[in-house]
């Protein structure tokens, strides 16, 4: 397996899963602020033209950081990052895409429509009057699961998963890209503070 | 195990997924028109107040339609609607991650800030002024797999999976809310004909 890897949290996702996971798998780096994944070499591996994408042992290609992370878990599955039944698979991919669409996708988009127009104008549709509805969303979304996440030590409760993963990457961009934790979500940042100290935020 | 059920596309995919399962579920229905998926009764099964949500039989409460459907897949493998081998279940999950980030979530929110708004603007926050932006980003992704689809049966070749229950069901919906399928997108179209066929798009 090869990791096409580049800057910015989708490919972090990844490596701190694979860094959980205690696994080696070589990368090659692939230069997003030049545009090397929108040229053809890339869109070959990924027509999405995005990063991470992984290079599987037979030569196809596998994109999507929740695909990517399912594999990963299906052909090492120890320590479980999704779940060892098929119960807690389900809350883990429950949690996960209520993340990923309520949280990641409108803060995404939030910064490639303002903050990050200049470098993805000319890549994706852009859409700067929706900016503001969209980094709100990512607020109210982050403040509903601070709530959530009440007498939680993880997203889904005692388990340490992919569902924490891609929270805590997220967030951490969001810091980044003018989108930081509203400081009222005293739970969220406590439980951010708890991920931060694992030897993998450093992936 | 029993369905919260409800009109939508959403509760939709579920159903045509259990249909192309040869199972049966009992269904009991929300009135999502009349706001009853916000009510106490059902936030309690699903925090985010939304349908479908699976009780399982233990009694827990499993919502967001893939892992409802991965659930389904994993206590009812046959037929395979995801994949038979960790390679199969990648490929389905990369494409109904791409559909479901790129065409549906924008598709829906471009509806629920317009069309939907009325219905909409109590419940979740709402911002008329990305309604256009959105639908155009939708409309695109779908142009985008229309190239995709060129000489496919399906989504993942020719493997009928998750990712073409999604696609259809989304496609259908934007029909029925002001965001018809481009009549430009032939493959997009022959193969949405195909689906229709199958006796689970009538569930």
């Amino acid at each position: 397996m090869k990791l096409y890897d580049s800057i910015g949290p989708n490919p972090r996702l990844v490596r701190m899963f694979i860094a959980e996971k205690g696994l080696t798998i070589p990368t090659q780096a692939v230069d997003i602020r030049a545009g090397e994944n929108r040229k053809p070499e890339h869109v070959a591996r990924n027509p999405h033209g995005q990063t991470p994408t992984l290079e599987l042992d037979d030569g196809s290609f596998l994109s999507e950081i929740t695909a990517i992370c399912e594999y990963l878990e299906e052909k090492h599955p120890a320590p479980p990052l999704i779940g060892s039944t098929a119960e807690e698979r389900a809350e883990c991919r429950m949690w996960t895409r209520r993340i990923d669409l309520t949280i990641c996708e409108p803060l995404a988009n939030g910064f490639r429509f303002s903050e990050g127009l200049k470098m993805f104008q000319n890549r994706v549709l852009c859409f700067p009057e929706a900016a503001p509805g969209l980094k709100k969303i990512a607020a109210d979304r982050l403040q509903w699961m601070n709530t959530q996440m009440q007498g939680k030590e993880f997203v889904c409760g005692s388990r340490f998963t992919l569902a924490d993963l891609l929270l805590y990457g997220w967030i951490d961009f969001g810091a980044q890209v003018g989108q930081p934790l509203d400081p009222a979500n005293t739970v969220l940042a406590d439980w951010h503070k708890r991920i931060a100290a694992r030897p993998s935020a450093k992936a």
